[in-house]
C-alpha cells in the first residue's frame, strides 16, 4: 500500500507497520490510519472520479487502506442517496438541509462500510473468521458481508437487540450469542472470546482499518454536494467509531486539496445515554453512563472510540445535542412524512438533533446542514409501531369505511 | 410524448389516446403502453446509456411513458445490484446464477419501481391524492414515494399485512385501510373508495403505466449483464403485474435491438396459491384458488393481471415452478448464507422455484439464470425468525459460552 504510512496511536503516538490484522497500541490507545497525501494527490483528481462507474464505496480506492490486489468484497456497499430535504428544510426553518439514506446499503445500516473494509483486510490476513460485539447494526453487517465473501463469523449481541436485526444475522448464518447484560458485558465477553480463538477482529474500536470504511460516508456526501462543503453535518454517536470516521474522510478530503473547508459536526446522542456529549459540554473527561434510550444502535453507556470521537468534535468547533425518546420517535414520523425516509430510532437521531438546533436557535435560515440516517427502521419495526400508532381495521364495507373517516375527523380529499 | 402511440387493449385491441390518467378499456381489458420504436431506436443507443450518471430507473426516459418536462420522482428507485452467486450456482448445480437485490430500494421492494412512476403520472395528471390496495408493498411503496413528493395517500391492505409493512405506511403518513378480509376484498374496498372520490388509482392491474415502471428491473438487469441474454429470468407471481413488466421491458429492448434474443421467464408460485400457473399447466382458465401461503405479497387468490402475466409466460415459452412455504423459507436461509442477501418470502420464491427446478432436472449446469428478489427480508422478521431459529442466550460468561458451544456441537474454527 504505496499511499498508507503508518497506524499512529491516538494517544502516545507511537507508529506501527500497517499490517492486516493491525489492532491497538501497545499502550492500550486506538490507532489512527495515516496516509500519504502528497502520493494520494499525484494518482487521484476530482475528474478520474467522476469518470468512475463503480458505484460503492470502493470508488474511493486511492483514499482506503487496502491493497491494489485485494478484490472489492461482494456486496455493493455504498453509494448511497443525498436528497435535497426542502420540505423539511422549510419546515424546521434551516437554510439548506440534505439527508443522507445511508439505511439503504445491503443489510440496511452505515455500519456495512465498516463491514465491508473488515471483509477485504480480513482477506488479505488469510482470516477464515469475523468476530465482533455490536449493538446489533455491527452485527448484521459483518454476517451478511462475511457471508457474501465466504467467511465464517461469531457475534455478540446483548439481548435488548431489536427483532429485525437478530432475524438478518440468524439468516446468513452466523453463530449468534446474544449476552444477557448491557453492551458493556457483551463487548467483553467477544473480547475475550476473540483473545482465546484468535479469530479477525471487527470491533471497530480495536480495528483501526473500519473507521476508514465510514469515512466514506463523508466521501460521497461531498462528491454527491459536487465538493460543496455544508456548514455542518449532523450524526448520532454511540460507540464513538461513525462520526470519528465521518471526520477523517472530510480532513483527507480537506488534505488532497479536494475542499477548501471543514464543516462542523454536530454530535446527537440520547439523552438517557450521552457520556461523549456531556464530556464536551462540561468540560470533563467522560464518564460511563446507563443506556437508557430506546435508539439501541447508540444505547452505549462506556464508548469504545471515545478518544478519536471527541478529538472529531472538538476539532471540528462541534455542536452537540442531546435528544429524547420522545424527540427521536418525533424525528423519525417527521422524515417519513416529508422524505419518504423511514430510519431506526438511532439512525434519525441526528434529524432530531437538528430539529431541536433550530428550536433552540442555534441553527437557522442561513446555515446549511447533511443530516446522516444510519439505519432502516424496518430493523425496529416495533418502536415504529408504538410512536406511529395502528391504522383504521374495518372489514370490506363502504359504510364502515365512511364511518371510520367520521369518526376519525378525516376530512377526505378528492 | 413522442414515443409513445397509444394505450391498446390486450382484450379486444381498441386503443386509447395515452391521458395521465388513462385506466382500463370499455370491455373491461388492460391496456398495454405502445410504443414508437422506431424513434425511440433515433434517441437512444447503448453508448448514450452508458454515459448516463443517474443510476436510478429514470436513466431509462426513452423507454418510459412520461412527459419530456415531467421531473424525475425524489427518491432514488431502481439500479439494485445484480451479484453473480457463484457459491449458490454450484450448490444449486445451475451453469450461472445471477441475484437481482431489489429489497434495496427505497422502500425496500421491486414496487417502488411503480410507485414511483404512479407519483411521475400523478403529478401529470394535476392529482394531490394517490390510492391503492395492495398486499403490503405496493402500499408501502406508494406511501414512501409519495409523501417525498408531497402528495397524500389512502391505502387498503389486508388485515394479514406483516408489521414491518404497516409500520412503513403509518411513518410515511399514509392514510391506511386495514381490511378484515382477504386481498380480493380489499381491492374491491378500494375500487369503490377511488369511484367514489376520484383519487389517482395506482392499483397496477387497472393504471396501465405501473407496469411501464416495472419493465425496468428487466432493462437493468439486461445493461448490468452488458446486454448478454441469461437462458431464463425468475421471478415470483401473485397478482401477475410484475412478470408482466418485466416481459415488456425485455421485449422493449429486443423491438429497439439492445438484446438480440429473449430469454424464459420462471413464474414461481406459492402451492398454496397458484392459480396462473395452474392455468398454464393444465391449460384450462384461470380460477380463483385460496391465499394459503405465508409469502403474503404473492397470496393473490384472484390476480388482477392474468391477462398480461400468462400471455407472458407462454410468450417466452416460459417454464412454472410451484414451491411450499418450508422450500420458500429454506431459500431464504440459502440466499443470506451465500449471498448475503436477506430476502422477505415472496422475494425469496422466485430463487425457491430456481431449486426447485435444479433438483427437478428442469435446470441444469448448462443454464444460465438470473433471480429476482423482489423485497427485502427485513419487512417480515417474525416468519424470518420461525425459520432460523433463536441465537444462543447467555449471560456473560466465558465458561457458559463455552457450555453452550458444546451442548451445540459447535466446533470453533480458528
Amino acid at each position: 500500500m504505496k499511499h498508507v504510512l503508518y497506524g499512529k496511536c491516538v494517544k502516545c503516538g507511537k507508529t506501527y507497520a500497517a499490517a492486516p490484522d493491525l489492532t491497538t497500541c501497545e499502550c492500550g490507545g486506538i490507532l489512527d490510519i495515516t496516509y500519504d497525501y502528497d502520493y494520494i494527490k499525484s494518482t487521484l483528481t476530482k475528474d478520474t472520479l467522476a469518470a468512475r462507474r463503480n458505484n460503492s464505496m470502493w470508488r474511493y480506492r486511492e483514499l482506503l487502506p487496502v491493497e491494489p490486489d485485494t478484490p472489492d468484497p461482494p456486496l455493493r456497499v455504498g453509494w448511497s442517496p443525498l436528497y435535497e430535504a426542502e420540505n423539511l428544510a422549510r419546515q424546521l426553518g434551516v437554510g439548506k438541509l440534505w439527508v443522507k439514506d445511508d439505511g439503504l446499503n445491503p443489510t440496511a445500516s452505515l455500519k456495512d462500510r465498516a463491514s465491508a473494509m473488515a471483509v477485504a483486510k480480513a482477506r488479505e490476513a488469510g482470516a477464515k473468521v469475523i468476530a465482533c460485539s455490536s449493538t446489533g447494526n455491527a452485527a448484521s453487517s459483518l454476517a451478511g458481508n462475511a457471508a457474501a465473501a465466504g467467511l465464517k463469523t461469531y457475534i455478540f449481541v446483548p439481548s435488548r437487540a431489536p427483532k429485525g436485526k437478530v432475524a438478518q444475522l440468524m439468516t446468513f448464518g452466523a453463530t449468534v450469542i446474544s449476552v444477557q447484560g448491557s453492551y458493556e458485558d457483551t463487548f467483553e465477553l467477544s473480547k475475550q472470546a476473540i483473545d482465546r480463538w484468535g479469530w479477525y477482529n471487527r470491533n471497530a474500536a480495536i480495528n483501526p482499518y473500519l473507521s476508514e470504511g465510514k469515512k466514506t460516508v463523508a466521501l460521497e456526501i461531498m462528491e454527491q454536494l459536487n465538493w460543496q462543503v455544508p456548514d455542518y453535518i449532523a450524526i448520532s454517536v454511540g460507540d464513538g467509531c461513525t462520526i470519528a470516521g465521518l471526520w477523517k474522510g472530510l480532513k483527507d478530503l480537506h488534505a488532497i486539496g479536494f475542499i477548501d473547508r471543514l464543516p462542523r459536526l454536530i454530535s446527537a446522542q440520547a439523552e438517557g445515554c450521552c457520556p461523549l456529549n456531556r464530556a464536551i459540554e462540561t468540560g470533563e473527561p467522560w464518564r460511563p453512563m446507563e443506556e437508557n434510550t430506546l435508539a439501541d444502535s447508540i444505547a452505549v453507556g462506556v464508548p469504545r472510540n471515545a478518544d478519536k470521537a471527541l478529538m472529531a468534535i472538538r476539532e471540528s468547533n462541534g455542536l452537540t445535542v442531546n435528544v429524547s425518546d420522545e424527540e427521536i420517535m418525533a424525528a423519525q414520523k417527521l422524515l417519513g412524512r416529508t422524505c419518504g425516509v423511514f430510519g431506526e430510532p438511532a439512525g434519525v437521531t441526528g434529524t432530531a438533533g437538528v430539529k431541536k438546533l433550530c428550536e433552540q436557535g442555534r441553527l437557522g435560515e442561513h446555515d446549511t446542514v447533511v443530516s446522516v440516517v444510519t439505519g432502516n427502521g424496518l430493523k425496529d419495526v416495533a418502536n415504529a409501531i408504538k410512536a406511529c400508532g395502528e391504522p383504521i381495521s374495518i372489514p370490506a364495507d363502504m359504510h364502515l369505511l365512511l364511518d371510520a373517516f367520521a369518526q376519525r375527523g378525516i376530512r377526505v380529499e378528492q
